[in-house]
């Protein structure tokens, strides 16, 4: 048996990032930037006035006081968009708008609020010292800065920085095209009702969303046809993918067609993973495209994703983050016994103080798929012969795509 | 001044769940619920088997041992996603494997690592008690129990536990179609070069990012023209979406045309928040169209979209979970003080062992999008005279979307 390590090691080796292409900026929501965005432009480009208010000399203003105020001529305004023409001399004042370039010669503005004007002529009560209310050039971001590295996901924050610098359109990885075949003659397919024996089919629906969500977009090839040619030609086409995904069918034990069709293509090791849920799992090229087959229970099929599936996407997008970031919980809740398996427990987390904290969402049997439902982390549970208590502190796999409906604060 | 928790339940008070649609599940990611559903049906939907074995009847292995083997015949096989033909007797064996039905009659399975099978005839050395490796009907999901409930947002675990039960397509509700107008003469639209004294446009890329992440479809409508006729055509045109968005224009000081054109319009209040950053807020209706205006200034546009906007989309949509989740995280870097509004800090959460800490992202001025980078929380200061100081316990909003990247494990 491999440990989780092991296979994991193995299957990334064969992932290398993806070519690369241009989108433009609002279309770039969570796509992965291929190379480092260093900025070419200053943020601001120029100084600008931190409020509406006077750009002054500061000079001009030393000494004003209420029993001695200081007159400045208003000689104009900057408008929005625009620099002012000129530069401003002694003693002059000129109208400015917050975020506003500040004319040459001035180096503060002072708030209107604290000014008189009336007939051309700005009155102030107090001294400005330089630079007051004024945003400096580069105060935001540098030229020559790191914007964000290779392999940053986008959000909206980094969109919006990118786009201050004008860097659009943004160069991210392609997005790998995962082709997905269940197995099994027992699915009855979405959509349809199933004939005595038969099951609905689950697992489809669900790792279409998780490809999604990893990145990746999803290419449904359907359930594995009852026969072998026309199994084979399926597989082919699916070389075409930059993954090829199956659920079902890939147990030591299991004699189905499309184990037959994938043992014949030579590279494709069957592996038993020192894992619960989730323990044969299948991994090779068929031709040159990775193929991963997960178990065909839906709770194995949805671990063994989030521990190969996802990091094999992620490695193709080139994602800085390949795995799931790995936390500290402390655990609540009956004693979990320990097995001769490293056990991956759905759990929901909670919050006490600043305390983070994990329930599990129920039994845990590798048939029950609500064990899924609201699941945020997977606690990971060592194998041994003792148990998790009640207030252990347990690492956690943190599914963050649940966090916001399940925390709890408590 | 209004407080944060008056501006938003006025914003709140005008916004109704939209009407809903039929999405198959293999498109129904993210999309939220529009009613309870209610399971009509048992998982798993008959009893079947948790191993590759041999159904029996339990009562017939009675005294098995190695030295009193017991015999069974072998009559047949349940093939996969079929039911077996008839009823098992006395004294017989169903070949059977993990999933399949069990076999009317029968009432446990062993697995087959536990039997040898010779000439049709299967021994067992050991009893089987009733119901093992037997996965009771219905033990999954009960008929008439509540999957999920109206507002719930559609993640993978959900979507395979609705595709288990049959219920598909699923009903959810419409997408909002926000329109969005961003003004200031001072923008450049994405793509173009900024001229002296104009800098690039990066509200209308964050805010086309952030609607979609919160289940809105963005409308980008442009930057306000400087004509009233143009604006008020394009404003009268923009009732034709679910909510109206705008950034800049709308400050207690501005004389802006889109400021002029909303105040004509009667029933637009412009509002002052008292929250840093993001003071000046619009709100009311365009006809019957809701519009929120947002400050013009990159971090207000930000930190008020989620504090308002993002709960309006979400109430429009009908989410069970309108704002972010609160939890309380501790404060870990130089003291901040307290001011005379109500500070959002834009921060990173790390964990400590099992503790929620988090850090600025650095200097907090309104004006540096470099603030929002990174952002996984934002911390709740209230008002007052004192400080936070690292260690203090402090509430904050979890930014879920930037968790998975930025969290640190130290």
């Amino acid at each position: 048996m491999l440990t989780v390590e092991e296979a994991r090691e193995r299957i990334l080796a064969q992932m290398k990032p993806l070519d690369s292409e241009d989108v433009p900026l609002t279309e770039a929501l969570g796509r992965v930037v291929a190379h480092v965005v260093v900025s070419q432009e200053a943020v601001p480009p120029f100084a600008n006035s931190a409020m509406d208010g006077y750009a002054i000399r500061a000079a001009d203003t030393e000494g004003a006081s209420k029993t001695a105020p200081i007159d400045l001529r208003l000689v104009g305004e900057v408008p929005a968009g625009r620099l002012y023409a000129g530069e401003m001399h002694v003693g002059e004042a000129v109208r400015i708008l917050t975020g506003a370039a500040v004319p040459d010669g001035a180096d503060a503005v002072i708030q209107q609020e604290l000014v008189t004007v009336k007939d051309g002529i700005v009155t102030l009560t107090q001294p400005v010292a330089p630079n007051t209310n004024i945003r400096p050039a580069g105060g935001d971001v540098r030229p020559g800065v790191t914007l964000v590295r290779a392999g940053t996901e986008l959000g909206p924050s980094e969109i919006a920085l990118l786009a201050a610098v004008g860097a659009h359109p943004i160069t991210v990885t392609r997005r790998p095209r995962v082709a997905l075949l269940t197995t099994g003659d027992e699915l009855a397919p979405l959509g349809t009702a199933p004939q005595p024996g038969q099951i609905h089919e689950s697992n489809m629906p669900y790792l279409i969303a998780a490809i999604r969500r990893a990145g990746g977009d999803p290419w449904w090839l359907g359930i594995a046809p009852d026969r072998i040619e026309t199994l084979r030609a399926m597989l082919d086409q699916a070389r075409e993918a930059d993954l090829i995904l199956t659920s079902g069918g890939v147990s030591v034990g299991d004699y189905d067609l499309v184990k037959q069709v994938l043992s014949e293509a030579g590279n494709i090791g069957f592996w038993r993973v020192r894992m619960r849920p989730g323990k044969p799992v299948a991994f090779g090229l068929l031709g040159t495209t990775p193929l991963l087959g997960l178990p065909g229970n839906p709770v194995s099929a949805a671990v063994t994703f989030e521990l190969f599936g996802r990091p094999a996407i992620r490695r193709m997008l080139g994602a800085a983050q390949v795995e799931r970031p790995q936390i500290i919980v402390e655990y609540e809740g009956e004693a979990i016994p320990q097995g001769d398996r490293r056990h991956f427990v759905r759990a929901r987390l909670h919050t006490h103080g600043a305390r983070l904290i994990a329930r599990t969402t129920g039994a845990q049997d590798s048939h029950l798929i609500s064990s899924l439902q609201g699941a945020s982390a997977l606690l990971d549970i060592p194998e041994g012969d003792g148990a998790i208590h009640s207030g252990d502190l347990v690492p956690a796999l943190l599914l963050n795509d649940a966090l916001p409906w399940d925390i709890e604060v408590g």
